[in-house]
């Protein structure tokens, strides 16, 4: 049968980085080329009592079809706690999503035509270059520094359709933006008429001291604000949300409706028993001491182990440190030699709009032990070294 | 902040059910208005068990990330229950949706250029109707009788990307294709090199006798089929499937990642636990026979009360019953009337890809018990002979 592909459909590729999950699945490999946070985080006792009560208290309700823009007391929580954190929200401007993926999706249907041009940093993550990449736009990479995009560099994104910036311990590069940064990419951004898309789903996962207040908290309706779940309860519930202004958000609800009706109630019910009396305030600090010991076992491992001409810098947050390899080092072509030894990475090029930056890696410090750390680094070292 | 919507965005708008069910919320309304499964129906006690089944033995797997493809052995599920109906498929052609209605955007995402042409029949469902718009086809509509759409009238849908058809207890009209009319669509729609997307939510919610085969088990890979676990489990889970041939498998598959990395694994694993040993076999004659009576409270009250001019047909499955008023009735300008004399319904014109045909209208018996709908029917009939 001639089956007729939509256009779009030729900007729709397989992840580079499912191909080398799939590799790292074999025995004996140690992987710090995941984005999973580590299973031992997830909360079950929590998630046991809450389901046990979701099912005892609230079935029907739960079982059967619910409103697109999610369960209202969510919706009220997240707005709650957006606010601790400087963005002042209305529970009327949040949108519940099937993960941040989602929210990535929906505002990619609303707001890209093809041709359009959306501005990324670069590298930038990945997952959101393949949201918006069916909608067929021309992707604008945005300079910057190890405090994020330069001010100056948005001239050349000046009428995209928005701006699309992960602040907050990025992924793939780990930085986070400082506070000065912000005020002065949402000032610019405001200038050149340009929207800001915001996406936070690592902000919780800070070491030392929370990160700078959102840029939507000081861009008002200038920006859409994307968070999840996925890092500081499961990801395995596929739960994140959407604040959006209110030019913004009748669409964004009516894409959310026509993509999926709406998001599991069961899950986001089971999710609001778990957090509505303050268990995250318990919860994500154990995360927190558990990542940040981890970092100090990567940095210590690439510190004592990484030959010269490498370049990293330990992030204060998040899941990922971002390692700069010699100029004649292509990381995708040394992958598997890398994975010879035993250990996997993602090669830095696939998280860049345009490809390049051969030399370049992303590791994940979260899902193995520190030990293993130790053992997977000493391995890559090995083979950076002969190569 | 000047955001500008993409052209697609004009096509998405709020779904007129969702308006009309948001009056229905009034005290004192009864809604035959819904598209909602009854949840008196919903398997809470296996539900219970299999949640905390899941819990305990795969926490970490079902609350972490997973394939885009979905859990195999739910896929293997769906592969092995498709068979017993006639459907062969392997379970490397199945992708677990968040519920059907994300196979239907998916489908769209991946097969619809802006102008190409998608033939439905008319009526058909709204939902497929609003996940196809964004991608901004050309609706054509097919003609049909009461055994579906006439395999002479797919003339009309030469050069379509596809035919989108739900053959089982259609939402709205509850019309069930023959098995020769089955036979007759796919033949024509091979002549024409016209793909059929075939979409099964009430296939399982049969009366008298199973419907025939679906039309996917003679299509052969000119066929793409959804199913759902919506209305023989619960819909608040938002699990469906989509089984698709060869050509068309990587492209719905990148949509899917795309679109929300993949469907939440804890709800794969807990629908996988309930009905693993067979509870289906068991729990859907219940909802078969409990909406069979209800179907006979509906067809009862409809023949003692309507007034003269009003014409119908007892579905032999599914939800819904579709009701043609006389010509000169427009069902939207009534609704008001009938909601001051307590009984909602959804005005059949809305579920038309080019509007019209005023004098129609939905009613579901599923949701409210015999003699309550006996009262709404009578109390709607009163309005009707009003007009």
């Amino acid at each position: 049968m001639p089956w007729q592909m939509a256009r779009r459909a030729e900007r729709l590729n397989p992840s580079t980085i499912r191909e080398i999950l799939k590799i790292t699945e074999r025995p004996g490999i140690v992987s710090l080329a995941g984005g999973l946070p580590s299973a031992d985080t997830f909360p079950v006792a929590a998630m046991k009592e809450a389901t046990a009560r979701v099912l005892r208290d609230s079935p029907r309700e739960a079982l059967q079809y619910a409103a697109s823009e999610g369960y209202a007391p969510l919706r009220e929580w997240v707005a709650a706690e957006l606010g601790t954190q400087g963005l002042h929200a209305a529970a009327a401007q949040v949108i519940i999503t099937s993960g941040s993926q989602q929210g990535l999706d929906l505002v990619g249907k609303v707001l890209i035509d093809p041709g359009s041009t959306v501005a990324v940093e670069s590298p930038t993550y990945l997952g959101a270059l393949q949201a918006f990449a069916p909608y067929e736009p021309e992707f604008v990479a945005v300079q910057g520094d190890a405090e994020g995009p330069l001010p100056q560099a948005l001239d050349a994104a000046r009428g995209a359709r928005f701006l699309y910036l992960l602040p907050n311990y990025q992924n793939p590069t780990g930085r986070c933006m400082s506070a000065a940064r912000r005020l002065a990419l949402v000032a610019r951004a405001r200038q050149l008429g340009l929207p800001i898309v915001e996406d936070n789903p690592y902000g919780e996962l800070w070491f030392d001291a929370p990160p700078p207040p959102p840029l939507s908290a000081v861009a008002g309706d200038g920006a859409v604000y994307l968070g999840s779940f996925s890092k500081v309860l499961a990801p395995g519930l596929r739960l994140g949300y959407v604040v959006a202004p209110e030019r913004l958000y009748p669409k964004l609800l009516q894409a959310k409706q026509a993509a999926d009706l709406h998001t599991a109630g069961f899950n986001q019910r089971v999710v609001y028993e778990v957090i509505r009396n303050g268990f995250l305030r318990q919860h994500v600090p154990t995360i927190r001491a558990r990542y940040r010991a981890q970092r100090d076992a990567m940095r210590a491992a690439l510190e004592q182990h990484l030959p010269p001409g490498c370049h990293w810098q330990a992030p204060v947050g998040g899941m990922f440190f971002w390692v700069e390899l010699p100029a004649h080092i292509d990381a995708t072509a040394l992958l598997p030699r890398a994975v010879e030894a035993g250990v996997a990475y993602v090669p830095g090029s696939t998280f860049y709009p345009h490809g390049g930056h051969a030399n370049t890696l992303r590791l994940s410090f979260v899902t193995v032990p520190p030990g293993t750390i130790h053992t997977a680094v000493a391995a890559l070292a090995r083979v950076l070294a002969a190569a």
